[in-house]
């Protein structure tokens, strides 16, 4: 069980951007940074708009900040805007799953509320909270 | 973020054989009762083997059957025996992540704590509690 790829990065981008609220970050400076490639922390830099956690600019001075302070980013807002789906099993998700049990099956509950327990740990602990209590090395917050 | 297929059809199966503790299934049986193929079943069965929660008998009538009572196996052994990994994200797994932040991340411990919780609630329930609160199809326990 692993979130994707795509949602760590997200997670260490917001860390980034959270923690030096006063400058703008280019995507190459982030892809260096976090030695990503330059593609994939536009990709995921894309979602983080879409998801309406940052704003990105155009031109001299553009770059990518949070759209919100980190007091009001939760680590459970990213990992639910981020991730493609928490579909722990087949039958959570749409169509047939191709489970005999479907329907009646209490193990499909017990999931649920291991999903929820998961999930109410992340909504309880925001952005800042994690940046608060991180120590950044001087190229992250400079 | 989901579990594995594998884990996905080793619960199915599992809770196949915990309603029917009075007979064993062929590979070929729990795959046409699952709508899966031989081959995967196959491969889900030794692995449910391996990690000691089955016993297959050959010949004449072998099988697959539980190798504790179901009273005896909880949902979190399951789970945390068929899934890969439970690395949540890179850094949780072994080598190196490649994160900038890595060693000082406040984030970490949250996602641990949160994948606790998680483990907690399925290490509180065995396979008889799930299996005793489903409505199982004649074709499963007869």
């Amino acid at each position: 069980m692993q979130l994707n790829d795509h949602t760590d990065y997200g997670l260490r981008i917001l860390m980034t951007l959270g923690a030096s609220t006063t400058r703008r970050w280019s995507a190459r400076e982030l892809a260096d940074l976090h030695g990503l490639s330059f593609t994939h922390v536009q990709k995921v830099v894309q979602s983080l708009e879409g998801a309406n956690l940052v704003d990105t600019f155009r031109g001299r001075g553009g770059g990518v900040s949070l759209a919100l302070p980190p007091s009001e980013i939760t680590i459970g807002d990213v990992v639910s805007k981020l991730e493609t789906h928490m579909n722990l099993v087949r039958c959570f998700g749409p169509g047939d799953s191709g489970c005999a049990l479907e329907g009646g099956c209490a193990l499909a509950a017990v999931l649920y509320r291991a999903r929820a327990a998961f999930q109410t740990e992340l909504d309880a602990v925001t952005l800042e909270a994690v940046i608060n209590r991180t120590p950044f090395p001087a190229s992250l917050t400079g």
